[in-house]
């Protein structure tokens, strides 16, 4: 058991059920979710004593998304509690050909316009294994931005290891603002987990693979990483890989590159997939887990992937799976009999 | 049929199935409603032309606002579509002893943030037999202030009555800042609709009975009602008269003064109260209704007061009967037995 | 244990959830029922040998209200399967001043085009010990009269005790058209149940007390009875009576008179109404329930009343109670206790 | 933006949650829908302005359906009201290879017994751009057939455009009758959508390819399209092509003809399908959108195509999607990828 | 019609709805279902006339089992009443290469717990055609155990064809115990149903395929289907095959032996399956029905393979079916054209 | 802040929706609760540093309990995992005259096995302020009885104040077995909740008034009060007086006596009861936070009595109130006004 603090904002997502469609719908079910915050419920569900940090109105509404957090076993004692509004989003889930969409309402959110004040990092640091982040914490208000780091050199003071996920966010702000604050917090980042897109619009650098489309070329990452490898000196750099063949069903797989050692994870075909939303960040979640509990990075790898397969069949972006489940689907059983 | 105008905001309200709090809950019933969409609603199911005035977004959350006032029969046609959000409150539901809980998140709104280049006001008043608005709308921001002005101009220039609900909210605005802007607004109102804690806290009118404890005395309002005629000029001064014993059972009656005579309506005892919420809107729908339709202030009272009465029996913001279900109560058919 | 038979009509009752109107739902609530179903659900309750008899289309529909009697343990081998369509009927449930609301849509159902041939009424009333229709059966149509004629002729032939709840429906017939087919089918009833108005409209007699406006007078039934007792011979003559005083709280006793004594029953205060409908099919119920076990008519008439009692605090037509919970409630164990 | 109006009955789907069965269910989701319904609400939905005219009830259950299609946007002001039912529908949904089940509960409907002195033709068609009706409209009586006559006339007097889609439904009328019936109203049609089995069974043409065992031959049809627009002068001959894999998984596209060029749309996988009913409807609303916007034929059917396509994956008979949504399918945006 | 008898436990399934993992849900769909129960269901939907022994609490969690085998009209006059705890499992629905999971609670069910004289097996047995039980009851208790003896033997007396469905489970006894007690039991049974792991757990054969890991070889199964009839004289020995690829998508076909024959069935691909619990007892359900109705031991199976097939695609235990459908499938008709 | 200990069973309630009787419904609510587990939440939501001791299941049933008790704050480090079962429930709620109905499952679970090596009380209740249990602990079985009474030691070796609630369930124990239990651990115990008829059937000590009937009278408790200071030497003797009206309205108030004094509380009216379960250990939970709060006895009193009069209005065993809503009823404010 390791001690992981995360850095985010957790929001409320509001869904119709099923496969409903907006303007269908007389009910929203409430989803709790966030990057980092889903990163530590999946921490917290592999065993960790996990902190989430961030913002949160005092009132119910905020005391939901903290309910949320300490019902999966994530401490919660370094939420500030203050400001007005909790950030929400809007999500309807597609099908087939039909995607998914997202409608954003998270502005001027508690954690947004938090400020240094609020949060002693120092204390938050000490005795931590592990700092994870996303690009999505920054990309929130320039408050965030230093909020982030602030924590990642608290982390540095306290001997943490700091894992990013790029996760660029085109609502939330241009690449251009993004380079000009990603850029120098790359410093303090030891694990580095991004998509080709993400390091182009985040850091600055140019992908030679159409993702967009669907289409991965494993091995057009190879250049990608040396260079993320040699700018930032992170001490290992990971990207999933979604090959979108429609809203049901998709590819999934990961690298993992430690500066000496390209591997490639095995590929999963995902149909159904029940809730997409959390995908990525439970990729995260099972890559800190791996690397904190195998010295292998292909293992930690093979981990990462079966989690984040795994959480494309639950729903909400809370992946609830136990190291177990996870371990008995990298080892190979994916055919889904009946557990008696 | 008479053509009616609403001006104001029509928001979200998000609720936990029957009496859950908040955090117990796992999905919110969406409840479209506002003041004012909740007068245009019973309007149109009175059988008027009835127009909603005001600003939503382009996105389907804005849509879902837009489609439920359709589906009652408004015409949103001077309905802007722009800006980013749309109002939210969160609102839990008491019973007995527990009160009833709201959590407003409205800052920002597209309405609020609305400007007078997205309204033609003498397109909309042309024609038209009434307009109506409350105290909500010009506390919305300083821009919808502006609105408010701008429409009761029109209608004025339009030789169309205007009503107002003055529903201080003190979330939304000081009462300070209430009468700075409301007192000028009152020289267009024609029928002015207010409890005495709203005369006071809006126009600066001192009341004499103590409301909040749940007791009312109907003769204390004869001097407040020919005050407030006198200094503005209004044609006719109404209010509701609300016992509240618990969350699921209040008094309620309603007082009327012309000028000349000041007429007290029934009294009805509501047990259970299904849904508070829009009372007072039904109430303001059904005195409009009531003096467009009868010359007498009695009956017009008596039909206001049977409808916010029926309001309270149903779910949801809306008023939603038909003239025939009020006058059938308002004659005295109150025993509840079915209908085949 | 008894073998009961009925005859009748089960219809699917279509209703919004909770309080909601029509006009807010998207989803119904399916609730199998009619008069005489809901009397053998209540006599199978009570451990009889129960039979309904009627006529139900071949499709899952007309399987949908088989499956809805097999389930609480009528015998459905009397059932004729065929026709087209399972009778329908829309219902809201009302609170407080505001009644609940039916509209049906009953017409050209199998049992109201079933023929003579489909039933052999000899074999239905062979070893039956008590047959029960309503006024409703010979409404549905001349063909549905036709079989309720031939049901009580069989029912006499093999010397069953018959039962009829008059039970007026004014949007199936008007009282003229009553009259004329109920009054010959008086000559084979042991046990007739109704209150005034039902007599009048039904058999032509003028009730003395003002019943629509909640208003009821013990006394005013004397001479109803006795009226009624004479001229058609029955053995006894049984009515509820109901006083509403909203949608949610009614009071409730019956009156029964067996040619020497007239016994009236202990009174409830039914507060809040879970559900009205199908109360005087359960109070039938335990009326005949009562008379076959008790050879006192007050003890049967007490049985009959608690069973009602407790019907209305019961969701949907059928009175989901046992013998034991009746007779606690009759014996005076009102008071609610959690029974642990 | 186009006036369109489209002439029909609107129904209410009764269907159970998910994949249950009707016999396990215990509430009804209400779907209101119709052949003609669902074009109004496609077409409403790309913008233009559209009337849909037929005949319901005064009662509330009526009023959901005219609520139904307020709430999208299409014009009911000539809808007439009278009548004593709304027509209804059972489904149910299969998945792999258990099919959805339909039953009927039609029969004497509002619009079934409607008469011409309901509808003022002239009116409606005034300032008409297009017509749509379906094979359904005048196979639900004579009295149907013959208001379908009288709207064509009306819109040929008004030089309206009139499309219809064949759709024979052998519940509603024999092969016989309806060729007798839809013959002589080929006179009127500009645009006919219809497979070989309508085409047969409503117009009495022979095809060639074997549909039912989901085998589709598109060249097969070359020589029905033009044989139909030798006999019937019609200015466009269109066909769908499914083919029926299961419940669950379809391929999908279809065929147009405008005398010279038949064109052959891209071809569609669709899995899961989440609700098939109104896939047809879906087509022609789409169709109808893209002839009045695209000079194209092929512009117009791929529209039409992957409007279809997307209704698909949308629970109930409406397809509500926007042309901006459509139009990216049809321009090959088919990865299903999250839109954020 | 034949007399059939199943003897077992009936135990209520808990399960999230959809997808939705254990500790996501906060409510329980409750699924009445149980390896006799299921078939003694289905034997009802074809029409047989079917008992279903076991025993249940008196109290109402008891007759909510009792109530639905009626419901689907299976005679329950033979299950004894008394005892504490109606047994319980807990299942959630996995998806894609998450498995569903079961967890037991049926410890010290009223069946485990039932004595011999809580029944009458010549009663029972009078009249039967065909008695049907599984390795699951005798795995129940010591107890239940001697009551599967004493019905077989009961059988025998009554010349009733003997079934048994081996169906090991592993949390319910060890491989050692089940052949000690299956063992000599055998020489009862006429119809052996089950797969090469059931048949070595049970019984003590020696399995060649590999079935855990989704191959199967059907040629595999000739030397065990020829020993197990060699050693026990069944008359036919029977076993399904099914190719777990994943959660959602399965192969399943069987085979059958009769001493002379092998028939292998037709294969059928389930994508998606809806609720894979009861697949096998459907099969058991379909081939008793089979065994009954046609002479040719093909035709049996190939009855039973469709009826299986279709089971998946319905949620719940039982298998709503009729012949009339089964038979459709099983003649080829699997494409999921809706049935209007 | 303090800290306090409970220790006892958590146990999930199943019921139906509503007023639906266990025979109607296809669904369970799960509800988890238990007597000092409902105390600890109460707890928790006044801010203190609660912890609840007891026994669970490793399996996912298990994590339901565990997860439902972080969520709302209470610290489950000192919960032993192991056993088999979770403690089941069922519960219908009832209405007017119809009682709500329990039936228990309970045996066998994971806390009733406990032994007292899973536990360390020492370190349990290292630091603690106060430590509380209810007669229900040791019922469960000898070795709970056992836990009990080790712990109680550990609190007294660690200077904690020890309060129980009596609390007699007769489904769990003779009233002979429970004082010969009880009794001797009267000897930890600082103060004494229960109403008469507890004290007599776990104490021996004789009630005078006569509380199953609804009539309560305070003045009778002053005996019973003063004979168990003198006999046990607690500090304080407190029970509640419910006057059961109906399942629906019930009166609620309470008493208090610390050797010299003898305070007797507001009383409330509740009406309509939302859920009455947990009403008692709300009060608990109310009166430990009182007396930790308030040097005052009626204070700590009236806190206990509005707080519990508030968890009548909550649906679940958990009384989901901040200290500041008590402490605003307590104070008076019980009109039932929105909170906005």
């Amino acid at each position: 058991m390791s001690k992981i603090v995360t850095l985010g904002e957790i929001m409320l997502r509001l869904s119709p059920e099923g496969n409903y469609r907006f303007v269908q719908t007389d009910s929203f079910r409430i989803i709790p979710g966030g990057g980092e915050a889903n990163v530590a419920v999946s921490l917290a569900n592999y065993g960790h004593e996990t902190f989430f940090v961030s913002k949160l109105p005092t009132h119910e509404i905020g005391q939901i998304a903290v309910n949320a957090l300490r019902r999966y076993g994530v401490n919660t004692e370094h939420i500030a509690r203050g400001g007005d509004r909790v950030g929400l989003y809007y999500a309807e889930t597609g099908a087939s050909m039909r995607p998914s969409k997202v409608i954003y309402d998270r502005a001027n959110s508690a954690i947004a316009e938090a400020e240094p004040g609020d949060f002693d990092f120092d204390a938050v640091m000490e005795g931590a294994d592990w700092f994870h982040w996303s690009g999505i914490t920054p990309a929130l208000s320039d408050k965030a931005a230093e909020l982030t780091r602030l924590a990642c050199e608290a982390a540095k003071r306290h001997h943490v290891t700091v894992s990013v996920d790029l996760n660029f966010r085109k609502k939330l702000w241009t690449s251009e603002k993004a380079i000009s604050v990603m850029r120098p917090l790359m410093q303090y980042v030891d694990v580095c987990i991004g998509n080709e897109e993400d390091a182009q619009l985040c850091l600055g650098f140019k992908p030679d693979a159409d993702v967009e489309g669907g289409k991965t070329d494993a091995e057009g990452y190879y250049g990608i990483f040396k260079g993320m490898m040699q700018e930032f000196g992170f001490k290992y750099v990971v990207s999933t890989l979604r090959e979108s063949f429609s809203a049901t069903n998709n590819g999934w797989k990961a690298l993992i590159y430690d500066g000496k050692t390209f591997y490639q994870s095995k590929h999963y075909d995902i149909n159904p997939i029940i809730d997409r939303v959390g995908g990525g960040d439970s990729f995260s979640g099972g890559l800190i887990h791996g690397m904190l509990t195998y010295k292998d990075q292909a293992k930690a790898l093979e981990f990462a992937v079966a989690a984040s397969a795994l959480k494309h069949t639950i729903p909400g972006d809370f992946n609830l799976v136990s190291a177990e489940e996870v371990m008995s689907l990298a080892e190979g059983n994916a055919n889904g009999r009946v557990q008696r």
